[in-house]
This record gives C-alpha cells, structure tokens and sequence, in this order.
C-alpha cells in the first residue's frame, strides 16, 4: 500500500533541511521560498541516490514528493512535466531528454495558462513562428495577457513545455507543446526569457509559482513534441491522425485521474483528523436539565447523531473515492498504453476516457474540499489553528478543483458525452461501457414502497443496497435526457452549438453531477463486493456505501420527485446505520493508515494527548 | 451609511503604519504581530483625539476598525468588551471603568473560551473563589484545560473579563463574568498571570490571540461584574431576578447581531469583486465548434448561465442579509434598552430575541462563507492570489460561523425554541411574533398548479413571490412540527430531554435553518416593499428575493415532496430570471458602494484594468 512505500522511504527525508516544517508557518514569504529550495536540492540528491526510493517514486508511483516532506512545487516535475515527455515526445525526443528528466537534471515546468487564458487553451497567445532560414521557432509573447501565470514550480525552473500557437508559413495550426529552456546551467535566464514569482496564495505553502513572458525566444526546430504530429525542414505540417487528436490530452488526464487519488487522500487525512478528535473531544453535559448538570458529565462530541452524519459521510466519501481512484487508473492505463503499443481501438475509447475523468476530477476535488472543509468545522475552534493540520488541509483541497482543468468546463465536458450518449440511445444504439447502465428500466414508483417504506429503516440492506444504485443511475439517465431535450429545443429555435449549451448549462453541470456520482457509488458498490470476503470488513464497508448513499438521494430528494413521495424514512434509516456505524468508526479510520508522521496534527494523535500536544505546539510560536 | 461614514474618517488613517498593508502577505508572523501592534498604537491615538472618528465609530457604531486599516485585533475591545461592560456593570462599576476603556486607556479581552471547553460555557474550569479574609476573588485555572484558549486581542491586552466558577463557603454559583488585569502601567504581566500566544491560524491575519493561566491571581470583590447579580461582603450570593437571569448574554447577542452585518458586508464585497472581473474575463469563444474559432470572439464569464446562476444567489443573499441585519439591529435594541430601561415586559423578549439571533448568526454567516468561496472558485485561478482580495475574504469568513456561538449549538437553540412554539401551537396557543407566520393555513398541493406552473415562467411575479414566501413559512412550520413531533416520541419511549435532542439532532438543524430562511426571505420581501418607491429599483430588488426564494426552492425541492410535483418549470422561470437581472448586476454591486479602497483587489477594480493590476502587484513580491 501507498502508507507502507511511504514507511520504506521515509527514514531518508530526516535531519534538516526536512525537520523543521512545523516552524513553516512563522517565516516569511521568501524565507520559506528558500527553505523549500534548499529541501528541493536535498531532495534532488536522494532521488538520484536512492534507487528504491527511484522506483517507488517513478516506476511504481506509490509515493510523491509532497508525502515525505513539505515540499514546495518540486511535484509538478513528476506529475506533469515528465508525463508529457513520456506520451508526447517522438523516440529521438525521449532519448534525448527523458533520461535527464527522470534523474532531475534539469527541472520542467508545465507552461500553459496564460493571465488572459486558462480554461479556453485554444485562444493562448502566445505564438510559435517558424523561422525557415535557421530552422527554429521564435516562441513570443505578443501581449501582456500572453504572458504565462500560474505554472506550478516556474520561478526555479531550468526548462519548461510552453504551449504555443504553431505558425507556419502564415498559417496557424493551433497550440502545440514546445520544449523550452529558461536558463543555463549557472541559473541564469536565457535570452529574450523573463520569469518572475506571482505572489501570495491563499494556500500558504505555495511560494513557488511562476510567470514567463518571452521575446523572441529561438529554439530548434525540434523542440516541436513531435510524436503525433510533426512540422517538416520545409514547414511543412503534418497533423496527427484524427483518431489521435486526443492523445495529447493523455497528460492532462493522467493528472486528472492522480486528482481523484488525491479527494482521497485528503479526506481521508481530515476525517482521520476529525475522527480521533471527536473521540476525545467531550463538550455538552449528558443530563443539561439536571440540577447538577456538571456531575453528569459529557457527551463525546462523535456522539452526537448531527456530528456523526456529518464525519461518518465524509468517511464514505473517503472509501468511495478510493475505490473509484482505482478504477480511474485502470482506466487510463488501459487507453493510454493501448494506444502507445500502437492499438488504434484503444484510441476509440479516447473520448469516453476524457468524459469519465473530466467528470471524476471535478467532482471529487469538488466534494472533498467541501468534505475537508467541514471536518475542519466539526473540529470547532480548534480547526482554526494551522497546526491543527485539517486548517491547511481545507486550503489545498481547493487547489485542484481550479487547477488542471477548471471544474466548470470540465463537467461541460462530461455533459456533453452524456448528450451524445442521449442522441445515439435514440437512435436505438445501446449504450456501453461507462453508460452502459443507461439501458436499465426505469425506476417505477411502486418499487420504492408505500412513503418511500423500500428504504426505510424496515428495508432489508439486501434490497436497499441494489435499489439505491438503480435510483441513482435512474436519476443520471433522466437527466441526461432532461439535458439533451432541452438542448435539442435550443437548437431547434435556431440557436447555435454555444447559445444551446449556455440555455442549458445550471442542467448541464448536474447531469454530469449525476453521473459521476452513480459511477462512484457504483465503483464502491462493486468493487466492496469483488475485494472482500464475506465478513465484518465487508459488512462495516457496505453499511458505508449505504449510508452515503441513502445520503446523496435524501439530500437531493428534489431530483426523485413523482417517484419519492415522502423522504422521512430515508432518514429514520440514516439515523440508524449511523448508530451502528459508530462502533466500527475509528478502525475504518485507523485503516487509511496515516501515522502521526502523515497527518502532523495536534488533533489527530494516535494517542489522543490532544491538549498536551495545542498547548506544546502553541509554545513553539517565538512570540512566546 | 457606512460607506459615507467609512469616507468621511478614512483620511485619519493614511500614511505610515497604515499604507502598506499590501505588503503584510510577505511578512513572518512575528514581523506582522509587530505591525499590527504599531497600527493599534496609532488607532489609539486617533480615537482619543479625533472626535468626529469616536462618535462614528462608538455612539452611532457606523464604522469598525476593520474598515479602516489592516487591523490585527483591536476591534475585540469595541464588539465585545466594551459592550460587556455597558450592559453587565453595576452603576459604580461603570463609574470606575467606561471612561477608559472608551478612551482605550487600557485594553480588555473577552475571555470566555478555555482549552477544554468553548461551547459548555456552563462546564468552564477557572475558578473564582471567593476569600472572606481580603474581601477578594482568588482567580485560578486548575487544570491544562481550564487555561484561557482563543480569546481575540490577549495576547497584546491589559485586562480582561474572565468568565469563572464562582464559589462562595463552598457553594458554586456557575460562571460569571471578572474585571482582571493582565499587565500593569509597564506592560509587565501582574503576579499570578501567564498570557501567551497561540499559532498561526488559517487567516494569516489573526497574530494576536492568546491564551492565559491564572495561578491564584488575586481582585477585589468589587470586580465581579454585577449588575444583575452581587456577592455580599459576607459571602451571600444574591441571585439575578430570574426573568433578567438570560440578560447577562446581551453581549453575546450584539455581538451577533453584529454578525449578521459581518456577512452583509462580506458577500457584498466578494460578489462586486465576481461581478467586476467576470464582466472583463473573457474566457470560451462564441462559436467554438467553427472552424475558426478565434475569429468569434469570447463571452464575458458573467454571460454563462451556471456563473449568473452562482453570482446573482450570492448577490442576492447579500441583499437578503442587509435588510435582515438592520430587522436583527432593531429587535435588539428594542430589548435591550427595554430592560436597560426597567421595563419588565421587555425582558420577556429575551428567549425570542435569543432564538431569533442564534438562528441568524448561523445561517448568514455559514452561507456567507459558502457564498463567499463560491464567488472565490468563479474568478478561476486568480481566486487563488490573495491579491485578489476574494482569497482572503473566504478565509476571515470562515471565523464568525465557529466564534461566538458554534454553529451547530446556536442552531439547536433555535430549534427548541421552534419546538416550545409547538407545543405552545398544540395547547392552542397562537404563536406570535418572529413566529407568527405559523399560523397560517398550510399551502395545499393545487396552489401549485399542475407541474409545479404556479411557479413556472408563465406565472406573475405579483402571484408568485407571495407563494414563495407562502411555501417558505409552510415549510418551516412542517419542519418544526416535524421535530417536535419526533422528540416527544422519544421522551415518550423515556429519554431524557438530552436523549431526544439527540436523536432528532439532524433534523432539528434544518428545522432551524428552514425558520431562518423563512425570516430572511419574510424580511427581504417587506423591507423592499416598504423601503422602496414603485420603480426600477424596486423590481430590481423584487427580482433578486424571487430569484433566491425559487433558488432556496429548487434546491430543496425534496422538502417539498407531495406538494410539488415537478421542479423543471421552476428552473425554467430562475433561468429566465438571470437573464433579466443581468443588466442590472453591475449597478446592484455598485450599490454596495464598495470603492477600490475598501475592496483592495486587483479583479474588483472599478476601472476594469485588472490585467495590469495583477501584474503590478505581482512584482511586489520581494523574490522578483
Ligand atoms: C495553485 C495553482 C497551480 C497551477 N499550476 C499550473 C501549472 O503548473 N501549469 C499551468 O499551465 N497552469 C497552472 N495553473 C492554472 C490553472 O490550470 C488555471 O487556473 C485553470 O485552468 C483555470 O483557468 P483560469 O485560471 O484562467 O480561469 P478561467 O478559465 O478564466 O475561469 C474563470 C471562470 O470562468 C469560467 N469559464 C471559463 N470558460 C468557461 C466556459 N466556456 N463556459 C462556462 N464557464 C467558463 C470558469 O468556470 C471560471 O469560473 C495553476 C492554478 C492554480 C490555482
Ligand atoms: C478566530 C477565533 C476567535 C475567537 N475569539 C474569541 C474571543 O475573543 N473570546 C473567547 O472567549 N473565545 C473566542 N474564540 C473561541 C470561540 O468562541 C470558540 O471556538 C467557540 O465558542 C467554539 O468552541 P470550541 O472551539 O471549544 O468548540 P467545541 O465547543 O469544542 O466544538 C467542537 C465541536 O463539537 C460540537 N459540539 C459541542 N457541543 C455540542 C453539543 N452540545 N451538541 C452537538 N454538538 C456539539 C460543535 O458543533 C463542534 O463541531 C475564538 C475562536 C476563533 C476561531
């Protein structure tokens, strides 16, 4: 597991400069830029020494940069830069490059957004001509809003893969990745290149992010990534074939599917946090009417039924993501190196593949940040202070639902698969793969019992279980179909592909919303049943598939209107399972595996001396 | 208002310490605490001398000390120690102290909250035991966690109202409110006292927030605050009249009613910086399926439906807070100086007034956080720069939902309040005041129209916006029933009152939410029509209570199950509505009357240059 590779390595980020992140949060601005620096060189050393460390880190991808030690933005070399190289870069590319970048040679940024673009990367500015005479690309940035803000790790970069409009001849052939150099080996920038820091982020920890503007940059012609298309001696373009045009979003998506794992391990980290705390947390008297209300004691604050629906969801969000981050990965794994042995039906699932993650990404990110968020709330004050661990946990976890795909377009994205799949279903065409479940009847009213009895707490899980996810894949199809009429009247009124969507769009983002989240319950659901043996771990997994969700139809009972007609047993349910979950809450929490190494949190101490450990970490300030 | 007032004392506070707040992102945490001590110092001295700012600021309470500079925690002084003070003070003990401290000749703290125990107040451990011998109070935390924890300003202050168990020959009389002083003339700590700091928090902002420990710390009898309650030289504890024994929260009531305000201000403010920029940032072409794409053009963010969806509720609610802020201002003073006063019937207003108020304070300003942030996540990365201004807001957001009065229990003390009220309805007693709408007739299914089109795009406005406010009143009612319902069958079956809380506790949050937003939209609704001429402003301000109101609606359709039957044609006339309340959205944030110096954000900036202003601010980072 992920927790043990960290274990493996863990011993060689001890001793300074990695011992002293707890004193991060007094320095300032550039003291912690430099800090991070000189962890980053530290880092760069062991990484080229330790080949266990090596292989946990690249060929097997169990641990990251940011598990070991706070790290600043030497991550994105890892996640971004060097999967680009790997599917985008021609074999003489790769040879050329590859192997300096595994060893951290040189470090890359990923160059895309521009201060005037992010999400509509196909109107960047900043422009790649191709000089026939010298045979090389004048990469420039024509305006202020060209000029590059954002990339993660630019500011201390030597390289970066700047993505460009290709001019050749006079034409535009649209944005391409090109290979660029910031600066020469003694760190000085080259030519024409200004970069610069873009200043404090509302996460803390973030120094390290840059901006580029270019003036005339010259670099050879064969910085062009040139795997699926090329430009000739003579600027001659040659486009990649249709079926591929998509494959240069692999890297992209192989971030996106990174993202989920990441929903995961962030909740989990916070609601192991919020779990241990709560435990130990004792604030309310058990008999508050009572003369002598003190000498009844309190109530542990997990003990209370709002507290636990609250920790016990994100608890299944957890599980749910992690389940789901697998099948994410196996999905892609299963598309990309199709398509990189040369299959040309892999490339077929291209456009199914970007749907799923695009809707994954933004819904997970999007959860978890709500889910983290709210643990640091069920933390009370406490949650306030930055070494609680769970305050700036609820500051990352915003991070990418902006960041690699904005969570607005790309539920876009998913939404407008989910159309197609409505136009080709009416074309009689049976829907499959992800949509598969699209062709299952629909939900009659009858099926959910008198005043929704068939989920109450009378129910047998038996039944519950099955019936829920047929409602939430009812729910999805619905309104894919709800969407795609609406968009086809659009249409039908005369308006363009862009004005049909923008009629249809609060619609569009819950469809996608709908989809995603049957998927992710159907992951859980399968995947609880396929991995574990019939027993307590399975049972106290699927009662938390059934408890998220009975909570995600009971929250949007709106969306089952004509078939719902009372939701009072859905929740006398809910109450329920919480009880009987509670048991089983701090050993499904204990399961994530985090150490106290991991979750550096005066709350979440395995050994539960939460005061002692506030009151210590509160003397350390140098005010005291 | 108070952007008037805000204008007209501004200028008191330019130049050094003042001017380079936009610089505090850069500095460490101990180099901040010194800048916002230098500011504090020179506050001071503008409030003693300058008493057109004292009048503003004290009597007429028309501008805070955050308005005006990068404040650190000053403000703690203003909203809850003076105000203590002025309501819980015996004549004499105002005699002794109101000068000076509205003077600021010396500095208090409010220090209630301890490490063990924010939300029990009744359960904190410092006690104050009184010494017939010296006629003295003995102040002393006996444990780690009776140590003060939290309280704002602490660190840095020379008094505080300590709130301990006072005893007297043995007995415990529960908690009460203490004069003690921390340091004396020299700033020297007096014997006894331990004041420390407590760590960075998530907004970077907070330095000063201490803890203290008491070790036997000696006051006069005289400093027990006692207005309504005394202590005789003999030791005899003379008890508050019961009906005044809930007055001694008026403090904390202001302050929430503050509070309120807080997130009228804070949503206001971040939905003119969304609205200023989303109208500049142009992001996805027009026609993005033509061949060429760029040639179209983009659409200004603040066209797409989704963003209009999210930036119009946020407006929206903005409005909504406003017109609640100055009903929950009124109340209060109509109470309090009612019992200020003596009046006898004024005190039996207290337990509404204190529902009302707990009710309130946790729905605005958890919306308003949630509001806040989603206006954060619309400017897409740029959110994320705290330059923008909106990064931080979402952070100082977070605050008031936990301080002062928890979120959670402050809703459950709404809704035993909801509960008695049914009661009260069930003896037949008609219920009056904040919950008189209950006695109106339920709305019944037909009102709907046939697929929910009493509220679709063919409806008008004149029969719709009474009907929601109709279905809003209806829904709280059923809610409350519900809850009350729910608790007796436990007490029933022989819980104890504490039992039943708890097993209805999810429930009963959203019982008190429904109420509130009933009371949000009931006020939003007549302030309007009351406030306002007939005119375009009018039906400006009419549009966005619909608009809320079918939002709050919509997304709760689930409540609304067996009356409602369809919620398309109420998504129909909300989209319908974004369009017509587009053109308006500017001038209803310039309404706001927010300028460029209070907003301090790159993408709020009144003259659209926001490129340039995220660049320039930018290159204030000290690494470029
Ligand atoms: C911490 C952080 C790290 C980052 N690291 C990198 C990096 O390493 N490399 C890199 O290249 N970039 C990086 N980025 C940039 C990131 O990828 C962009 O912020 C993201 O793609 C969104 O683009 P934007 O910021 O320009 O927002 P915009 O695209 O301008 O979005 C603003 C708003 O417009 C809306 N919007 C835009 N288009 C549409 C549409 N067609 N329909 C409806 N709504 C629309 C969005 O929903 C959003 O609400 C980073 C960003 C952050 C915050
Ligand atoms: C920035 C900031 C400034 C502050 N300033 C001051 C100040 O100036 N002076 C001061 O005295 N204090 C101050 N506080 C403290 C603040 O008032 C407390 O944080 C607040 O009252 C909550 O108490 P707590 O932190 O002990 O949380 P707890 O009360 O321990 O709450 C933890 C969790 O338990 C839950 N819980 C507790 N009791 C119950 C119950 N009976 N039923 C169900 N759930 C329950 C809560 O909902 C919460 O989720 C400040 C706090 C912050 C964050």
């Amino acid at each position: 597991s992920r927790q043990e590779a960290i274990n493996r390595v863990k011993g060689l980020f001890t001793g300074p400069p990695f011992d002293d992140a707890h004193m991060d949060a007094f320095r300032s601005y550039r003291e912690l830029f430099e800090k991070q620096s000189e962890r980053a060189v530290e880092a760069t050393k062991i990484l080229r020494s330790s080949p266990e460390f090596r292989s946990l880190h690249q060929q097997q991808r169990r641990v990251n940069m940011a598990d070991l030690y706070a790290s600043g933005s030497l991550g994105i070399h890892f996640v971004a830069f060097l999967p680009f190289l790997e599917t985008q870069a021609s074999d003489e590319q790769k040879r050329r490059w590859l192997a300096g970048a595994r060893n951290l040679e040189y470090i890359g940024a990923y160059a895309q957004t521009e201060l005037g673009h992010g999400s509509n990367v196909r109107a960047l500015e900043t422009t790649a001509t191709f000089d026939p005479l010298t045979d090389e690309f004048v990469i420039h940035s024509p305006t202020l809003t060209s000029i590059k803000w954002w990339p993660t790790g630019m500011y201390a970069s030597t390289h970066g893969i700047v993505f460009a409009q290709l001019y050749s001849k006079g034409t535009n052939y649209g944005y391409h990745g090109f290979m660029v150099q910031f600066r020469d080996d003694q760190g000085h920038l080259m030519p024409g290149v200004e970069v610069g820091e873009i200043g404090p982020k509302i996460d803390p920890r973030n120094t390290n992010i840059g901006y580029a503007r270019f003036t005339h940059v010259r670099v050879p012609r064969f910085n062009l990534f040139a795997r699926n298309q090329q430009l000739t001696r003579e600027g001659e373009y040659i486009a990649a074939p249709p079926k591929l045009s998509k494959f240069k979003y692999i890297g992209m998506m192989t971030i996106r599917s990174g993202m989920v794992g990441g929903a995961y391990s962030m909740t989990a980290n916070a609601v192991t946090t919020a779990v241990r705390y709560l435990c130990i947390r004792r604030q309310g008297f058990k008999d508050s009417t009572s003369e002598n209300a003190l000498a009844s004691g309190e109530h542990a604050v997990l003990d209370y039924q709002l507290h636990q629906y609250r920790v016990f969801k994100a608890l299944a969000l957890a599980y749910a993501f992690h389940f789901s981050s697998r099948y994410a990965n196996e999905f892609l794994a299963r598309v990309r190196d199709g398509v990189m042995a040369g299959d040309d039906t892999a490339a077929d699932g291209l456009p199914e593949l970007h749907a799923t993650l695009a809707g994954m990404k933004t819904f997970c990110t999007w959860t978890a940040h709500q889910q983290v968020e709210a643990m640091r709330k069920s933390c009370g004050g406490q949650g306030f202070l930055r070494a609680s661990g769970v305050g700036d946990l609820a500051q990352a976890a915003t991070e990418p639902v902006t960041a690699e795909g904005e969570h607005v377009i790309l539920a876009l994205q998913t939404a407008r698969f989910l159309m197609k799949t409505v136009r080709e279903m009416r074309r009689h065409l049976a829907p499959v793969g992800s949509v598969a479940y699209m062709r299952e009847p629909p939900v009659r009213p009858e099926e959910l019992g008198e005043r929704g009895g068939a989920l109450g707490p009378g129910a047998l899980p038996a039944s519950v279980r099955p019936l829920l996810l047929r409602l939430l894949g009812d729910r999805s199809r619905r309104f894919a179909e709800k969407l795609e009429a609406g968009f086809a009247a659009e249409v039908a009124r005369g308006a363009t592909f862009d004005q049909a969507l923008n009629k249809v769009m609060v619609l569009a983002f819950r469809a996608a919303e709908c989809h995603t989240i049957y998927t992710l319950a159907r992951n859980n659901h399968d995947v609880v049943l396929q991995k574990t043996q019939e027993g307590p771990l399975r049972d106290a997994l699927l009662r938390l598939y059934e408890l998220i969700s009975l909570q995600l139809v009971y929250e949007n009972a709106g969306d089952f209107l004509g078939l719902l007609s009372d939701a009072d047993a859905i929740l006398a349910r809910i109450n329920r399972l919480l009880e009987q979950i509670r048991p089983d809450a701090v050993a499904l929490t204990d399961g994530f595996g985090f150490t106290d190494w991991n979750l550096k949190s005066t709350l979440g101490r395995f050994d539960g001396n939460v005061y002692e450990a506030i009151y210590e970490e509160a003397k350390l300030s140098p005010l005291n």
